[in-house]
């Protein structure tokens, strides 16, 4: 459990609250996703409960059901790229990869072209973010 | 859409529907979870919905917090391992590393002494998969 001082640091907990910026792809009342700020790909968005969990795995199935279908959202909205693929991953536990303790699951575009390797974190490609926004709402 | 001739070819329908051979691990009415052939990690499991869908995003709602639940119990039956943690991991499109043309996502313990990286599918490590299993049902 978490108490109320580490929550009020939660970055993520932030973000759901309005209380840091971010750029918002989608959101509804238990579920919110925007942009990761350290891309691996173009149009790389993460998506979480507004609710403070660890993990996934501590989410009501509830929760996680709507989770998914804003992942289904989300990854529409990110064909304006023309992906040829999606990795969905969450990582639980920082041998896994997770930095920020708040349930989040990365929906990250794969194109033909690329040279990155996508599922190697923490080497984000060089993108503008401002753009990559921008392209997304435009479509709305 | 998949024609009938070209799901009797998946591989996954045919574990789904016994008709092939698998180290299954969990299995209700509309989900099974088995061990894969070629691990990135000890433990390494697919978990996949019995009917034939190409990826997670075409599955109806229900099934997808199904899967959830599945992907839940699974990790608590991989605790056998005592991994550091867990990469939960759906590819969709053979941009992104599908090689089966039926959903399924990977459920990765990771370890702090691995040496590997998990992430990079296609580079199993060298594991007996009888020992696996035998480890994993043995606590059941």
């Amino acid at each position: 459990m978490q108490n109320a001082l580490q929550l009020d640091m939660c970055i993520f907990c932030k973000i759901a609250k309005k209380k840091a910026d971010s750029y918002i792809v989608y959101e509804n009342e238990n579920v919110i996703a925007f942009l990761d700020i350290n891309p691996v790909s173009k149009g790389h968005t993460l998506v979480i409960p507004k609710e403070h969990y660890e993990n996934i795995l501590e989410m009501p199935l509830d929760l996680a059901k709507e989770i998914h279908n804003a992942i289904k959202v989300v990854c529409e909205k990110l064909k304006v790229f023309n992906p040829d693929g999606f990795n969905i991953v969450t990582n639980m536990g920082r041998q896994a990869g997770q930095v920020i303790m708040h349930a989040h699951v990365h929906v990250i575009p794969r194109y033909k072209d690329e040279e990155t390797e996508p599922l190697r974190f923490g080497r984000p490609i060089s993108v503008k973010l401002d753009d990559v926004y921008r392209a997304i709402v435009k479509q709305q």
